[in-house]
């Protein structure tokens, strides 16, 4: 096993090796501004570990690999425009760069080159399994995108709801990265949906942990302005299981009503400590964090590789950023 | 061979038999909402109409011919945001009826069920085929709305330009639609090149007798406001070839001041008819109709499907919708 920014390399590398500078430069220069920003590639660097952990070169699965890092980025590019969203890793957003139309039409082409990958250098007899577990992601994330939109008018969300709107948003597509690293590899059945499994519990994990930090993160280390979520009352697990359970009256005061960023933070914050809710999200994330470590209980692989995955999993819940 | 309708009809009962009546709504009734439209269906009519003609059940390429009709439509979303357009087929654009959100989400879902929807009982051995067909085309139309976008800031662009860009707007996608049937039909690579030909070449005289009828047409049978091209200033083979030739001056005085409609249109026109462009625009897609049916030359097929795709190309002239 290389170590998880190695994998990062190889990804880095073979998108910079793209051939992004063709004409229209109005279609394509966008597409090399949003995959150059970088980001954690960690949907690619789960295809090429898990390709490697199952004995596989995994120089086999770039392509598949870079090519689910130009969906997420396609899917980054119209969340976007539809969340109007004006900064992403630290730059203007691409409609706010370009245009919305720029945005809308470099991402249509984002989601045709992803495909177009995915299918680049796939053994035929693998083709339709890997184009099959693609366009299903896909779809499961369209979805999840409209149940987000959805919940944002509706004041009757559930947390199973949400949990399971991020997994259809977030989650699936970790578990198609490392299901498609596996597929690459040869691996049976068995296998691959143990690995999915993996990849989408660490996702719920992983998006359960971007919610607690928005809250509870360390400012100076969080990158971002902290209660940015409770500011757009956005419908995380820590708000929907407050709603459902505050019987103070502080939340219907403040959810809702034109009242200062900061006072608003300060009042939700109170009554998520009054629940208890940093404690329980993070034990919530930890149960799913576990179960993605025990998906992978019965593959047979070195230690090695259990390690480095048991690793991925835990290093999610202690990161600050 | 069946007649043009009879090939609507059997796309009309594909179209209405797909799962569509599905969760999350917000996402799934647009796409009814599109789809349901109508409109020629020229597209698959194309896809099923070769395969006939080349000996293939036309029930075979039907998910091929549905799947490039769902991404024809995931154009019109898309395109129809980009452009700010108000009204399809005699009703509000998706995204005047819904949001622009629910357009740009629901159209990226419309391209992924095609691309589904083209692998769907498309034998394995030909799965690589159709849809590297399908993902080049895709790719070739972005390149064309781009250039289209771009054009309308530019003065300075040819007719070989414009043709260009219809190409890669219009064309490729009919020419994709008849090659692909005749892939599916097991035909030759000469016959499917033969075949892409005509529907390319078709595109040319289809798209080029669209701009000569919102001048030209007849308002009682052309179903819209004659002259909106010019009133907004479209940049068509027409007004790039009189602002190439006209030495009157006229043009310079009307294009991009701020002149009431009607009197633009008059004007314009009165350019178009000093230069002779009605009956020139009308020799030109004639050349191309010629072409498209001179592609078929060589394929080997009944005298009764060559006289069906003559008469779409000459019917393509003569209609006045």
């Amino acid at each position: 096993m290389k170590t998880v920014s190695q994998y990062a390399q190889m990804i880095e590398a073979s998108i910079s090796a793209l051939p992004l500078e063709k004409q229209p430069t109005g279609l394509y220069s966008p597409i090399h501004y949003a995959l150059e920003a970088g980001g954690k590639r960690l949907r690619p660097v789960l295809t090429l570990s898990v390709s490697d952990a199952l004995g596989c070169n995994p120089e086999k699965a770039i392509n598949q690999a870079i090519g689910i890092e130009m969906f997420h980025n396609f899917t980054l590019l119209h969340d976007d425009v539809m969340d109007k969203a004006d900064v992403r890793r630290g730059r203007p957003t691409v409609h706010r760069k370009y245009s919305e139309s720029t945005a809308i039409l470099s991402g249509d082409a984002m989601l045709t080159l992803a495909g177009s990958l995915i299918m680049k250098e796939c053994p035929d007899c693998k083709l339709r399994t890997v184009l099959d577990l693609f366009n299903k992601t896909a779809i499961e994330i369209y979805e999840g995108q409209q149940y987000d939109m959805d919940f944002e008018t509706r004041s009757d969300v559930t947390t199973e709801e949400y949990l399971e709107m991020i997994r259809l948003k977030t989650s699936v597509l970790l578990g198609c990265s490392c299901a498609m690293g596996a597929i690459i590899a040869d691996a049976d059945d068995k296998t691959i949906t143990s690995f999915y499994s993996f990849g989408e519990k660490l996702g719920l994990s992983f998006q359960l942990k971007d919610d607690w930090l928005d809250t509870y993160g360390n400012p100076e280390t969080f990158g971002k302005a902290i209660g940015g979520d409770i500011a757009n009352e956005k419908k995380t697990w820590l708000l929907i299981t407050a709603m459902a359970e505050d019987r103070s009256g502080v939340l219907s005061e403040v959810i809702g009503k034109n009242i200062a960023a900061d006072q608003k933070i300060d009042k939700v914050r109170g009554v998520y400590d009054s629940l208890n809710l940093s404690e329980r999200c993070r034990e919530l994330e930890e149960r799913f964090a576990k179960d993605a470590i025990d998906s992978l209980n019965t593959v047979n692989m070195s230690m090695e590789a259990k390690e480095y995955f048991t690793n991925l999993a835990l290093n999610s819940l202690k990161r600050t950023k």
